[in-house]
């Protein structure tokens, strides 16, 4: 068996990993690296067009033209995404071409945000699609034997996130990204851990594990925890005459759950504004996983956003509203609503509610500073933090590794800075570095006999 | 109205607070500083004696002599006690014989701590005893005319915390010293905000406020949420053979409720090891709030201890362990256990879930590092910061001040540098530093019109 | 004896002091606060023009309007500045109208920096000015009798800095802003140690003391340390075909000498570039305080500099080029080379030497961040941190006060959180905090018997 | 050409590299790891004794029991000390026995240090020893053919450290470690960058590289802003009447040089105490290297030196006393002093100059605060961080990639996340991680073409 680490092994995005086993390749996930994009639009004014070659250019894509090298371009027979998030799925609409032999495979709800994108973006593919459901085994056939693949219901921050163990003649090779171990969460089961434990009883060869947080020396905290602060932050709003905005992430449906749920408790009537938004409520939607869809209005189109925020500057104790730009984006609405570019004016005894934290980068640090002082400055009253990450940390991982007892660990989603705790992690479980565990680099082929 | 600033105003401890009304003067906390006491006892090897004397000689004692120098000892009509913590109540003690006319006032299970430490000290106090409850109002004929005083129950993180507001012929001073702002407490009610607004709108002269976590930018999460991490860390357990500690406080009685709450759900037997736990849930059983007393098995002296360790030993998996010790305090159970010093071995697979977090200080940071590397080489699993604070943070503070629009505002409970972000806060809300804040130290007096 | 701490003590900038004695008040510096121009010009895109309405609109000048409301304006005899950086003087030229009867004292550089900066601005000043050398001393005939005044020569990061010693009928007011005790100088003395000794023992009564950096538990460093790294820095430039820049601060005569001494062993022509720098080595000239004039070519105006970048990318080995723009400063030369905005086009092996610090603000960080991120993907050579602070830090704090031994001391030169830790200090060494030492904050006046 | 990285490529300590040519194999280092002694005698009380076994036990020597696994151990022709420092040279005397054909390679002052350790530890070795100077260069006849070794003299923190270029039939290796590049050493000469850029030119193979620092985006300064450093401290303390104390490492040389010299101007008596100054001493007294051997006396025994304090206390601005204990080892003759258990009670004006800074670890951070508070309690006036590090940081790392160019680069001298940096500042110069630069772990043999 070969592991290629195509992308994600030295940053946080662009994941893509493809697995040779005789003369099939099965590539799992294709995300894209956003930072990349962001850089581009902050440093140059004009309008920019998004296609292979420019992402390619900027590094946005992950450089799977590394398979054409191995030759294994041409072997490539499914490509697999884990879920549905930018970094593991947005690629795919500009490489999967690449790949016209190969099956798209993914859970309803990823192939219906995939979808979105590619109608967004107005490309199409001509790969077949497969969908797959969680807890369902799919066996594809090599030229190689029988590949067959279990797609393991896991929790992170959006739906429908998978574990994939590829059960080949080679042995197992497991793909764990993202996950954390979320016993409560808001939407969905807990994770699988008998069947997980029964896994590794059968015997794994290979993990690819989410490294991220391997540095944090706790377990995550569930989805209910944020559920529970969602509650409290919301409840403590007690002006009803004033202004009331939430922000999060516009793939966290369980997050948009709870923050419809509490919302409904203030009598307000709840509006989702923008294209992102609408993206992913869409998807669940059409997957029937959208419990709230009835309860909120959806807003999509800039004019129709200022003319309704017009409405909501006179009477700005009517509305709840949901918006992205959390990090204090430049042109998001949230940016154009702080800095006054929208018909709504925030003053004294307005909310904002923040369900996320501050992506610790110096962009994202001074973005927010500066929009955090404005609104203190019109006497906004601010709520941050009203979050817990969908990625698990080092107890999550021994846990993880303690049911599997993979014979190879290999750290993934991050830059090698945070993938080393997870090696070390691993070495006080019993792993040695270089023959048990391995830190891999974009682009590197690792064997396995 | 005068204050004097006795004590708390330049440490986390021995909080003491004198305030003058004419002839009269009425005390608030008289509490201990323990970090001087841990000292000396790592310093000095020998048994120590603790009496007014040599308490006061290695500064564990607010420094109440200056009230002689001022002339106010003999005008000390009462002491009232805010909550149940050593910081505020622990040099009652050596203390109260100075104001032998001074009644001693508190809610019912603060006055059964205190009797409890009085009975473990062996002292006798001649002060007369009121117990007030929460909510009540108890009425004081000074010299000075009538001072009415005010139990507000708030929350914090034992039982029966109150802010207190009192009114004089000089306006009305409010006492805020221990409080978060916890919608979702585990036992008891939420705070009073209607009452505390009312108390706002008929006018406050001098708030003294617990500034100790001013510099945090967010409200202090719920009990609740504690509540959570407990039940996710102890379902977490799976290993019906292996042994499991959990260690936590032993004045937070909601957090022992979750304990024994989810604690039950395991089967086995729960056991509350050690003095200080006994001291605190035999006060809670004494004014009926301590809903788990027919759930558990308490154990005091060493030797008991001991022998029952050595069935723990035998038959590690039913039983579960409450017991201090989470700051690695040399000589603590939790310390002797995992030093093997107790017939109690740890070993692989066994658990301890710490329900605190490590106190940022050299000392003790040295000691759980310690620990946790002990028992991480023996294989045992820890579940560390399950746990969530009792104090309020910047956001807290910002409410109860904007709740009760004092006239002037005196951070409490901290160094300087933990007060000035207060002071800092209290700039954006339009105080005037120096006018209507004060940042005040250990034994000055502050003069309001 | 009163004190108006005015401006200075809620923020690091606008520094400006007054003292009463009688009937006749003092001023010493009167300083700007060049944050709140720098947020005016990124907010806003177009030309500002700054007069003394639109600067105290934005809060960059220090709120003197308040010595209208004590009645204080009219008695006002002096405006003493310590030394020439802007937060200590560049507010003067808005201001000092409003005090025609005052003079304006300040040693020769410092007067000819307030010259250049008046001229720059074309603002005629009606004030008489008098010029004092260091190690003098100067008797003003006040209304309450004689105003002696000693300029006692210590070091910082400009030239011809001074205490000011103002004995007055009421005692002894020390100015300390701003200060550190080098005792290797590169140009100049080192301070006045048995001066000071010496004031202390005649009696000190009031201090107001640079406590920026009393946080910091050590002495800073000589500027002699900061010579050493530039030697080191520069030295190691071995290519002698490649770009080589050095940014400093303007006002940094001896390092700007250091930065010539070992540019000259280069054989390098070394090139001047900019308005600032111009304006302070013009100052320097004119008081024979510039050793290096006759070395160095100066270029002031924006297409001369940019018709001697044509020549310096052509021949990128012959020049040394010296500018300010450190901190990435939008529109700074140095952030215009960067960005190719210039004919300078910087490539692998060019050098850029930072002989400063980042100052720890988001802007800040993130602006040098996308400045080194460039540098570094172009293969420049950077080399950062090639400086030490001008300002003392808490043992030189503690070695003054010993020599001073005063009455009352009051932190200046920070925000309060920067200003405590001093307080801690004067605690130590056995100051009481509201007895003598004292906390003040802009606008208050504080009395002393 | 196989590199088994033996030890110290998971920790600080123990290090040792071995390389096979063929039939050949040549040790580097053999270092032992003092945080396993030092944590064995913390935990238990009683005397501990030392020897390969009990060493092994505890974690303290590199495991160079895997050589026996692989078949090299008969084949080790050499065991080459690049300097004298404990981490590459303290397991030596415990290991040598095992490689009895092999010689032990260093230069004078290395090998006088392990004549001084061996004859304190009473240990005989049997190996042949070869003494090398700098700049010279040695041809050992292997069985694969002649290896040549060329020893380049580079700078750190002790005498006569050397870089050393391994020239053989199948390419040359390069043993960087430990190493700055200081420009300014206070006791002999720069770096030979000549001769490295020369090495690189004939081409090297492989590059071991000291990676501790290379998260560090510096520079390490020189030497002589240390020696500034402690001249500036020393002639601070003025009081001639008080005692004057300064702690440093022992091994370092150069630094002991600047307390000499500045301490000659003092007019005290400078006096060495304790065991391990004097063995370092007495090697660079052996090897011509202590130019300050008249100026000082040295003191061995802690009798002698109980003794000798007696005089100190009655005269104490006689003398000035040099010591070991910076960390605040327990038992060390600092903090016997400090802690008052010898005649010597310090008092206020006393001065402590730390020539070191805390290494940051809980242990030692704990430990040096409570020796910090315990001398500020006493009005002892302590100066600390007078010191610079020896160790490069990445920019020094990234000059000698340049010069030598190496094909492969192999981080060493600390953990996998300490060693991650230098893999990213490769990636920055092209290498291409598991490809040119690589992550090794204890024991792991890496194999090269």
């Amino acid at each position: 068996m070969e592991v290629c680490t195509i992308g994600g092994f030295e940053q946080v995005g662009k994941n893509m990993t493809a697995v040779k086993i005789k003369d099939d390749v099965i590539i799992f996930d294709a995300g894209i690296y956003l930072p990349a994009i962001i850089e581009i639009q902050e440093e140059e004014a004009h309008e920019h067009i998004y296609n292979e070659k420019s992402l390619r250019r900027i590094g946005a894509l992950p450089d799977d033209l590394v398979l054409d090298k191995y030759g294994w371009t041409s072997k490539v027979k499914a490509i697999v995404i884990g879920h549905a998030h930018l970094d593991h799925l947005g690629a795919l609409p500009y490489l999967a071409h690449r790949y016209p032999q190969a099956e798209i495979i993914a859970t309803p709800f990823t192939m219906a945000v995939l979808d979105e994108i590619l109608e967004g973006e107005k490309i199409i593919l001509k790969n077949r699609k497969r969908i797959i459901k969680e807890d369902s085994t799919y066996v594809l056939n090599g030229s190689s034997g029988q590949i067959k693949m279990e797609f393991v219901h896991t929790t992170h921050s959006t739906l429908q996130c998978v574990f994939i163990a590829m059960h080949t003649s080679e042995g197992t090779f497991f793909y764990a990204l993202d996950f954390k171990f979320d016993n409560y969460p808001v939407i969905g089961d807990p994770p699988r851990y008998n069947k997980l434990r029964e896994l590794g009883r059968r015997g794994i060869k290979i993990l690819v594990l989410d490294a991220l947080y391997s540095g944090a020396e706790r377990r995550t905290p569930s989805e209910r925890i944020a559920r529970n602060l969602v509650e409290d932050a919301m409840s403590s709003v007690r002006d009803r005459k004033a202004a009331m905005i939430v922000t999060t992430f516009s793939s966290h449906i369980s997050r948009l759950k709870s923050i419809v749920d509490f919302g409904k408790k203030t009598g307000r009537q709840i509006i989702f504004i923008g294209r992102s938004l609408n993206k992913y409520v869409t998807a669940a939607v059409k997957v029937g996983q959208c419990p709230f869809k009835k309860e909120i209005i959806m807003m999509k189109y800039r004019k129709q956003v200022d003319a309704f925020l017009k409405k909501v500057e006179k009477d700005r104790g009517r509305y709840l509203l949901v918006c992205t730009g959390h990090q204090a984006e430049p042109g998001s609405i949230l940016d154009r609503i702080v800095k006054d570019e929208t018909p709504l004016k925030l003053r004294e005894g307005d909310n904002i509610i923040f369900c996320s934290s501050v992506i610790p980068d110096p962009v994202n640090i001074n973005a927010r500073d500066r929009m955090d002082k404005r609104l203190r400055k019109k006497g906004v009253r601010i709520q941050t933090d009203v979050h817990v990450s969908g990625h698990g940390a080092r107890e999550d991982m021994r846990d993880l590794v303690i049911l599997l007892k993979p014979k190879h660990i290999i750290p993934a989603h991050g830059t090698l800075q945070q993938e080393t705790p997870l090696i070390e992690l691993a070495g006080e479980m019993g792993y040695k570095f270089g023959e048990t565990s391995h830190l891999s680099s974009n682009g590197k082929v690792l064997k396995f006999d």
